[in-house]
């Protein structure tokens, strides 16, 4: 923070954020969104979904092999994969961006707008503010479609089958891929610019999904966390490692944004998501009635992931 | 982050967020808070008012001179601040902790429980991540008594009064009595402990405030956001300064959480504060046609405040 006259004013904050707001998606009739103290969007008598992510430089993306347009993306994608995993979509986005003087915030708002606009969820307030390290901090509300019940992580039973929207591990291999020097490619762009699965995760919903999350911190750890909500244990028959990556990365290496879902056996999950003409989702294995296990073929699973040290 | 085993999850991110968990408010029935992908929380037909607004360690509070329940109440606080301005009253909160290992997190949250407890806004959700440097970023949500409409910034006409819910200087003339080491007082606790006025800002809305904002950055500065949204220009009579403050600091220091607002010459808004047993708002000037104009006792005033270099 600095104290600045008049003048000055125009050339800090002020003036990018006078240029923020001209690229934003302007307010429908009745709606106030950038430029008072709160913004003001319609309501919904539907429950409203409130998720909160936030990326961190250097701890979420290393900047030596991302660009700040990429973590402006994440920062967004991250927030929609939480809806996706509820089986909602996005109303609305309010983004706080914490950053060192001269942090190239047009770049960094490229990223977070491509995305914004790709997934149709308008940025609607947020904050800016100057910090030693940057932080990029994401709160997204979102409803469900018409009728339909939020797909909590505490839902499976045991006989639920388990399923997957697609093969994991292709983020860690990208990442491994950019420390080796690639800068392109499948891999690299998996883990560059995530992609929230929307139509998957509302087709799952559809499809009479019992319990859901996203692959953020590890399968292993993620599909761990939804066993232990809903108090069964999970016999995986197999695992869906994406081409290019190894068993670890599809296991622990995280940051995927796939989909984890279990549904009952008889539930006709193929054929709701190629109604959607959305990709096949992958049949992994069961829940079990013992709690607290996890298997692979029949062996335990040691569970690791991505946790932060605190 | 670090990669963790099984056996180490416990220690960390886990055991803090289990520790967090069971001092929340727990979740009525129908709604789910803490522990999955996205909060569920109630809907409403009424418009939702969102605020976000982030504390920055060493750019917004001085940790050698404020604990770290100070900053986590100031993170709440500021944001309910927001919404006061705005005439509406908080529904939820969602909290996202940035923190370099070894953050004191249950004293941080000890002070931002508090600051819920006291304005009753629960904590739905949030995030919580290790950084560089410590973020609290915080989101809300509220809505407006029945029938009520948010008062924008942009509502003021020339000919209204403008109004001050009280003094302003208290919170800048606290940080130099801190800086002197003076660790108690009025002035200090206005500093660190910033108060909502969430009554204030209900009331202002039902005297038929046509304006209002939250005085975060200097009266002057933030009085200036006003006037401009609104088209107006500002002859202030007089300049209400919190005891032990000075001028200088009344004009310009900013974090006083009091609500400027503006009304018709002829509402009757001190009989609406008495009526809800609040202190008499201060009448300061009123609101003219020369647009880009802000004078106090008919000399032009310099804009000064708080703004982040960036």
């Amino acid at each position: 923070v600095d104290r600045a006259g008049h003048g000055e004013l125009e050339n800090g904050e002020l003036s990018f954020l006078a240029r923020l707001e001209a690229r934003l998606t302007p307010a429908p009739p009745g709606q106030t969104w950038i430029g008072d103290d709160a913004a003001v969007v319609r309501g919904s008598r539907q429950a409203l979904l409130v998720a909160a992510d936030a990326v961190v430089a250097g701890v979420h993306a290393d900047l030596a092999l991302c660009g700040l347009d990429d973590l402006g993306w994440k920062a967004l994608a991250v927030n929609l994969s939480d809806l996706a995993a509820m089986g909602a979509g996005p109303a609305w986005a309010v983004v706080t961006v914490c950053a060192p003087p001269g942090t190239d915030l047009d770049l960094l708002y490229d990223g977070l707008l491509e995305a914004a606009a790709t997934y149709r969820c308008p940025v609607v307030g947020g904050d800016l503010s100057s910090s030693p390290c940057l932080v990029v901090s994401v709160t997204v509300g979102g409803t469900m479609p018409t009728g339909a019940a939020p797909v909590l992580r505490s839902g499976a039973a045991a006989g639920d089958s388990i399923w997957l929207t697609g093969a994991v591990g292709a983020s860690a291999a990208g990442l491994a891929a950019l420390r080796r020097g690639e800068r392109s490619g499948a891999l690299v762009d998996a883990h560059r610019r995530p992609q929230p699965l929307l139509a998957a995760g509302r087709a799952a919903a559809e499809a009479g999904a019992t319990a859901m999350i996203d692959v953020s911190d590890g399968f292993a750890l993620d599909l761990w966390r939804l066993a232990r909500a809903s108090g069964v244990g999970v016999q995986l028959e197999q695992l869906p490692v994406a081409p290019g990556a190894t068993a670890e990365q599809a296991l622990g290496g995280g940051e995927d944004y796939q989909l984890v879902f279990t549904a009952p056996p008889e539930a006709l999950v193929p054929d709701t998501f190629r109604a959607a003409t959305l990709p096949d989702p992958i049949w992994c294995g069961r829940c079990t009635a013992a709690g607290g296990t996890l298997e692979l073929g029949g062996e335990p699973l040691p569970v690791s992931g991505w946790e932060h040290r605190l």
